[in-house]
């Protein structure tokens, strides 16, 4: 599957958290690729010849191949380097439960960033919205507790599918965490993520792909501010 | 993984296209199973117990450990009973291939539906989501060109994964059609696509847990009289 001189391309962008998921799957993988960074507002021909359906980053192009949507990419690099470290769990009663969770997550955490990036602090609207990602975030509490067996990370010993699904949307959490003004990712709440957090932000593969919040704030007002092209 | 006296129920309901995945699948990998049927408007404790974050069906319940989520469901039956014929494919890139297009199934084709089948025939509404799944289809018979290379099913010379998560719609489409009185599955526009719902829905494993569209224009009558209980 996987060759010597192999050509691995992504078509990513900084700012994006599913883009920052294959990233994090091809370092523990120890997989050398070269990104392309799409500018916010526009499309590359590459990106629209690539993923003609959705023409949204991140693709992963192998070969010459085009693989679309971050989870799958990283169930792709999972199966094609398949002699690293492995991303989904072997037994496959704990994968059915990571992709449960992932599929969780993708459907609440990147909409209701969407919606507070753009709210004012101490608004009805941002204590509404900040209410449900505290009752999200308290399910993945406790489904931490359940995954994690108490060990480090979702996925055991190591990160693993979740951890990469979930974490990658630690940047923008932060991020809004100073926009709204409000701590998301609390201590007393939240005790077992709160850990998890700081486990992840530091592993190997995944710090120097971690974007920084105020830098995800500085992005977040310039897009409001109409600074990056239609 | 799949033991000799393994328990197999499954919640579920006869009019569901999401619960009809599993089923299949089951099917194609000859395991026996006892299904329950979900009162519509109603949820069961087991259900309640089993799914408690979405509270939908369908739920596998192996040997006392709830699965959830249709497609996962779907993949969990894949791993667990893996001498049976297989499910997805086996090389990497063919697997990110139906992954997508499953999701893309899934992100398009169950919302039309759900509009469509509460529409007037005739009416502009009707023509503009009629349209809409038009399009879908039309993407859908390109895909199954590229999938198939020729064959039978999206997965080659048998049913697979993407036939399972697209071919579980057809019986709601064909009742839709009934309803609005617009012709979907249109041999002029999407020749692959008709011939291949016809092939899926005579397989062995399909044609005894596929809804007749009269049942199922019969149901969405009695969903829209308030005939279930709330």
């Amino acid at each position: 599957m996987a060759a010597e001189k192999d050509e691995i391309k992504l078509i990513g962008g900084w700012a994006s958290p599913f883009v920052m998921r294959p990233r994090v799957a091809l370092n523990m993988k120890g997989v050398v690729y070269e990104m392309t960074q799409e500018t916010v507002g526009k499309k590359s021909d590459l990106l629209l010849k690539s993923n003609p359906i959705y023409k949204k980053i991140p693709v992963l192009i192998h070969n010459g191949k085009p693989i679309c949507e971050s989870m799958i990419i990283v169930e792709y690099i999972d199966e094609t380097w398949s002699d690293g470290a492995s991303i989904l769990p072997p037994d496959p009663y704990d994968r059915s439960i990571a992709r449960f969770w992932t599929a969780y997550v993708d459907d609440k955490i990147p909409a209701l960033i969407r919606k507070l990036r753009l709210l004012v602090k101490g608004s009805a609207e941002a204590e509404v919205e900040a209410e449900k990602l505290n009752a999200a975030l308290q399910l993945l509490e406790e489904a931490f507790e359940k995954c994690s067996k108490g060990k480090s990370f979702f996925g055991g010993d190591d990160i693993g599918y979740l951890d990469i699904a979930f974490g990658s949307q630690l940047g923008w959490i932060k991020a809004v965490e100073k926009i709204v003004e409000i701590k998301f990712l609390d201590k007393e709440k939240i005790p077992g993520l709160v850990a998890w957090s700081e486990r992840f932000c530091a592993h190997e593969a995944v710090k120097e792909v971690m974007p920084e919040a105020d830098r995800l704030v500085e992005f977040t007002k310039m897009l409001l501010s109409g600074s990056f092209a239609k």
